[in-house]
């Protein structure tokens, strides 16, 4: 089955690039630096229906992206979920959490509303996450 | 360094038993059959720390605990995160979720009131986790 993006999630999002495995996607809440990584892998909805191979490619593009997010934003912790009770397309949050933030310490899903982004401002974060990925010409 | 559980997260759950990478807990909350698995590897507190050999071992033995939570309790999705904003040593979460539970959609991070096992309901539950991950012996 070919990859299809879950309207609900383009819908919250910004493109930001491919990976190998995953399209990267910036939530459109700028009170969280949040990423979303989706395997490009048909609909598939859990974790243990991805082959191995393809586990632990997403778990490297994960860590990767964590990292790179920590320290492009100076995050206190990264939270990673991959929930999936609404939009059941498997996906995996990456969000930057930082002390005082409008969640602390609870999770960031289900928390108040989205803040979207200044159309600037969501450029400029776009354009730090593709060169943070290595994602520059995507 | 060598690894510490965490007194709140040993505090608040039952020991299942190890996996090659992980201790398996099971949180003492039935509302929801929820397992932690924590790397047995000194107090890391990201994905990003642990070595890529380490993150494709504990991929797999958070899908396989998921695979096998769910099919043991019929469960309508798994939920995996790791977010460590309270307890930082590194764990993840593996929890089984139903339309309708106490927080659904929602996160269970968070939500309401742990509601602990009896003793009795415990021991059982994990005992069939022990099974069901091959843990017999643990």
């Amino acid at each position: 089955m070919t990859f299809a993006l879950d309207p609900r999630l383009a819908a919250d999002t910004l493109l930001v690039g491919d990976l190998p495995l995953s399209r990267v996607l910036l939530m459109n809440d700028s009170r969280f630096p949040w990423l979303i990584l989706v395997p490009r892998r048909g609909r598939l909805s859990e974790l243990h229906d991805l082959s191995r191979h393809e586990r632990a490619a997403l778990i490297e593009e994960t860590a990767r992206a964590g990292e790179k997010l920590k320290s492009l934003t100076s995050a206190a912790k990264i939270n990673i979920g991959a929930l999936g009770n609404i939009v059941s397309q498997l996906h995996v949050h990456v969000v930057a959490r930082f002390e005082g933030d409008a969640a602390w310490p609870g999770p960031v899903w289900g928390a108040g509303m989205a803040a979207p982004y200044s159309s600037a401002a969501a450029q400029e974060l776009v354009r730090d996450l593709v060169v943070a990925l290595g994602l520059a010409g995507a």
